[in-house]
């Protein structure tokens, strides 16, 4: 153990991968491992990347490690796909090595499977580690889609969602709730079709909510990729977004809290025989589901 | 208040859309509603149909309602949809309408939004709705996908899978875990090309766990359909499939018993100082999050 602690100190990727393995597949070491590195955490910002398939988040975000490796960061990316752990961070660790940047820029993919909050839970513990190890700036990419992207929103400093002029996206993004979570918005592609005409709309429909900034830009022509990165830049330097860590920290902590009651409390439903004498009295109709809940959930916690 | 319940267990198709919405917007007289008709519920089966888009769900649901509609069952159709309560429902409406039977089945969509869990509790007081109306036979279509179709096995008697032969359609499967919440699986478009090899590979993979039917259908030519109805009103009538009702209810009890302590506990976490100064704590690095936390939950519950 204190062998991986001085790797990922050090720097060394296969300690740090290996340390992201452990979060990410919950073993118990995990905590262990928090617990060596905690105090040496607290200098990494973090940026969240959401929009649908097709958007070209990858590439943008190829593009936009390797603007900000050249300002001097220390990068890394994390992919988080709970159905399939392999093709996210494969496909990015693809682009960012087309890049010929891959030796100095960590690319990663996370499974985070589970319950509800897992995402989160062990997407914090990631960012620990690779922030106890040097990297300053983690660009994370949402590859699933609707509660994971909420989720993500909630543990990065800055959340950037990403929209492409094709069909509906204004649309899904309304439905979706994209249009709340982000800090800044991005129109990639504008070299086609339509772009300017969703610029307008995500405009419109942005504009309402403290001005945050919509961008265009091109990740596959390069065109607006700087700019896009400075005003990332900006927002990281943000007093509002460097104060976001409390409310991270408070949503991050609230989350292991009623993880661990709702653990315990399955604990105690399982083991309880009132409980299979409820279900035998509901059967019967004797008492309804939901009174039948009230009753004892008032027993576990008052 | 009682006027709506009359009219609920007259069959009379205002009162049960209006007592539908109710529950399903989670208003303070969904308890009551439920409270006065759960004596009269307990004679509805339920048949839950999950399948990618694409799948033809919607057609074969309307086949098949029309199908155990001369077969003599009081047919309701319920379309669970998070993402757009309206679209589904009106799908499913045309398809039916286009049946000519519109006036004897009774098609509904639902949003169920809402947190983890959600779905499944309104589903289920839905369900009761129309069960208390005189509906005996409850098709219910998930129009989402991933967790929201294991949620829904969770709560109806049957699960129906619906697979075409389509591209990776047996990957994704594997992958959402669909091929283990089935109690029958259906190879819908089995005039398309490849439905053979989709049969044998679904064959194969079921085919280990408890010798579950697997079928084939058309619901576009009919073909299969007549079959597939009566397979599955013998398993509604199998032991196994009826004594679900058991599990359905522990899982929907320890559903609604969680949820509360859910509640209560973010209510307590909020109202606490301590809660506050914790966070205070871990910002100066003094203690680790999954300590605090744990600390701070084993006050809130032993």
């Amino acid at each position: 153990m204190s062998q991986l602690i001085n790797g990922i100190l050090k720097g060394d990727k296969r300690s740090i991968s290996r340390a992201i393995s452990i979060v990410d597949n919950n073993e118990p070491d995990s905590i262990k491992i928090i617990h060596k590195i905690f105090k040496k955490t607290g200098n990494a910002r973090t940026i969240g990347f959401t929009g649908s398939a097709g958007s070209g988040k990858s590439t943008l975000i190829g593009r936009l490690a390797a603007e900000f490796h050249s300002l001097g960061y220390k990068v890394a990316v994390l992919a988080v796909d709970p159905s399939s752990p392999i093709t996210g961070g494969a496909l990015l660790g693809d682009r960012v090595r087309m890049m010929s940047i891959s030796d100095e820029i960590y690319v990663r993919s996370m499974a985070s499977r589970g319950a509800e909050g897992g995402v989160s839970r062990s997407l914090r513990n990631v960012i620990r580690i690779l922030d106890a190890a040097g990297y300053n700036l983690i660009l994370v990419e949402s590859v699933g889609a609707g509660q994971l992207e909420i989720e993500i929103s909630n543990v990065v400093n800055v959340t950037l969602v990403i929209f492409t002029p094709q069909t509906g996206d204004s649309i899904q993004a309304i439905k979706a709730g994209l249009t709340e979570i982000g800090d800044i918005y991005v129109i990639n592609k504008s070299d086609l079709d339509g772009s300017a005409i969703l610029y307008n709309i995500i405009s419109d429909l942005i504009g309402d909510n403290d001005k945050k900034p919509v961008l265009k830009c091109s990740a596959k022509t390069q065109k607006g990729v700087k700019e896009l990165a400075k005003s990332l830049v900006n927002l990281l330097d943000d007093k509002k977004y460097l104060s976001r860590e409390r409310s991270i920290l408070e949503y991050e902590l609230r989350d292991i809290i009623l993880n661990i009651i709702k653990e315990k409390s399955i604990d105690k439903i399982m083991k309880s025989q009132e409980y299979k004498e409820l279900v035998n009295k509901i059967l019967k109709k004797e008492i309804e589901p939901y009174n039948a809940a009230l009753n004892f959930a008032n027993r576990i916690i008052t």
